[in-house]
């Protein structure tokens, strides 16, 4: 039986494992997703982003219990969690949090949970999360949660490949960070104010209503940062039916409170994509920009492999004693590579 | 004259148009990059990152004032500002924060400030922010200052363009930062604590003693992540004469308060950079970086010439109809315009 038919036949143990090549970039991985494509886009995918300190990862192990564990006549559902750390380049940060999140919800073969620091993708975070998404998706996950910390174009890139995007917000967390917001606001689908039980609350949904205004996008626009090319999505007039005002929603993580409420504002985003057609488009941006950054990886590593390293290193001695430019250097290399 | 000539003439307004048709891409700016370039290299690059909410701003503009108002016996210095803003893809956000410094620096023809919001970046995010810093460095600027906000890949790869790169830090933002600073600490040459006039300054830097601790590095590794290569920078013994152990720096940027010990460990990290002949390392691994970088994006742009758009229509449908997997659509696609 092959890895694929192992993961389509709900092996915890194939998919593991399949998960592993594909963070490392394994060919066999790359092969088994292949197999594994057309039983996609089934799954609802769910981005939490946020700055640190906002208590995301509490409030998505209390979404995925709560998924788990439904009011009576709600049905089940599979959740598998996708934690993506950009910010730690370095050090193993998201390793870490997964320990003590598999403490709390482990033994629940409902639920699978995968962490990733940005050392362990080898083509670029945002593939590799696209891909470990398509592999849950493939395996029966109904809820696909992506989580991911801060606010930087690698979140904006991976907040992409939601469906419906929450950040989270919570109060106290100074000033100057209201300003940074209004770009990420862009990206909400739900705005969730964590940690609602502090002072400031008041204050914090107040600031997030008068940005949400400002920044109300009639038209949104996504930079692609594969191609370097700027999507429009459709225009949307304010008294559209069709609109989705991005709801608040308060929530005490740590105590569960508001979750029900959260959940509910997530139906209620999957419902609007569906009967307005917006859940196609938005499939269709993310793959498209997913196959934009795998062919930018790939147009790398194959011109690499057409270049010998002593062509490369004069080039880059020459640069470095300042005989040529930057530009001049790229040029010349390019040459190069297009004989070989 | 040329434009280039112009610049290294010192004419503002030439300066001021080369950097718009670098932030635009523009081919005439490319041109004159390359007469200038083999005037750059003399400049010290002084990057400065942390989380928002911890007055990086405020500081930027105070080192800036300080380096042009030096106390009697130290010459005064050009100042370049290069902002960044990597987390508003969206809104102009540096813009206004451009205006607001305008304000306070401006009329001395000793600095030159500007501003970056992702948006206007066609090439990357850091291939452009590499460009203005030579354009400035061939221009005579001596300290060039590199302020980016939040601490994602972005800000490391920005932070990489720096000789010297200064950390942010403020006290009360809250305890799970503290976690996800552990990444940004090995890129830290200096620690700065700002707003240190604030409660909770002792436990700030009683925590990022004790994390500088943990992670000293006694090996940096760098991840590259243009062409997804990692490049061990050499290892050093903590007994070693060579070492720089990032010093902690209080400030209260709004009251000037620090400043001059800021400047000095400024200066001390310059001259250790010289005398271990760290300068050339770190200005080789720049530079190697912006090449890659460069390239990738010319790959791209030339690949994406040599295929039709019908053709990658189709096969952009047959992805979205789950026909093909990503990587197949990689396939077909990179064949089809390997061909062309």
């Amino acid at each position: 039986m092959s890895l694929a038919s192992s993961v389509l036949a709900g092996e915890r143990l194939a998919l593991a494992r399949l998960l592993s090549q594909i963070e490392n970039d394994h060919p066999s991985g790359r092969a088994a997703l292949g197999e594994l494509f057309s039983h996609t886009g089934q799954a609802h995918l769910v981005g939490v982003t946020g700055a640190p300190g906002t208590g995301k990862s509490s409030l998505v192990n209390r979404l995925a219990h709560h998924y788990r564990h439904p009011p009576p006549g709600v049905s089940q559902r599979k959740i598998a969690i996708v934690a993506v750390d950009p910010s730690s380049p370095f050090t193993g940060g998201a390793i870490l949090g997964d320990r003590v999140r598999m403490r709390d919800l482990s033994g629940d073969p409902g639920i699978f949970i995968r962490s990733m620091a940005a050392r362990g993708s080898l083509g670029g975070l945002a593939p590799t999360t696209a891909s470990m998404v398509q592999v849950f998706d493939a395996a029966g996950f109904e809820i696909i949660i992506i989580e991911t910390v801060g606010a930087g174009q690698a979140e904006v890139d991976i907040a992409r490949l939601a469906h419906t995007t929450l950040v989270v917000e919570a109060p106290g967390l100074g000033d100057e960070i209201q300003a940074i917001k209004a770009g990420i606001l862009e990206i909400a689908d739900i705005l969730v104010v964590n940690k609602a039980d502090r002072p400031g609350v008041e204050n914090t949904e107040r600031a997030l209503r008068s940005m949400l205004e400002l920044a109300h996008p009639t038209r949104r626009v996504f930079k692609h940062h594969g191609l370097n090319e700027t999507i429009p999505m459709p225009e949307r007039e304010s008294n559209d039916d069709s609109l989705w005002v991005p709801p608040i929603v308060r929530t005490v993580a740590t105590q569960g409170d508001g979750l029900p409420e959260l959940v509910e504002a997530i139906a209620d985003h999957q419902d609007h994509l569906e009967i307005t057609g917006e859940r196609q488009d938005r499939d269709r941006t993310r793959l498209q920009a997913e196959l934009e950054l795998l062919i930018q990886g790939n147009l790398v590593s194959r011109w690499r492999q057409g270049i010998s390293d002593s062509q490369y290193q004069e080039i880059l001695e020459s640069l470095i004693a300042r005989q040529i430019s930057p530009h001049q250097a790229v040029d010349a290399l390019l040459d190069g590579g297009q004989k070989a």
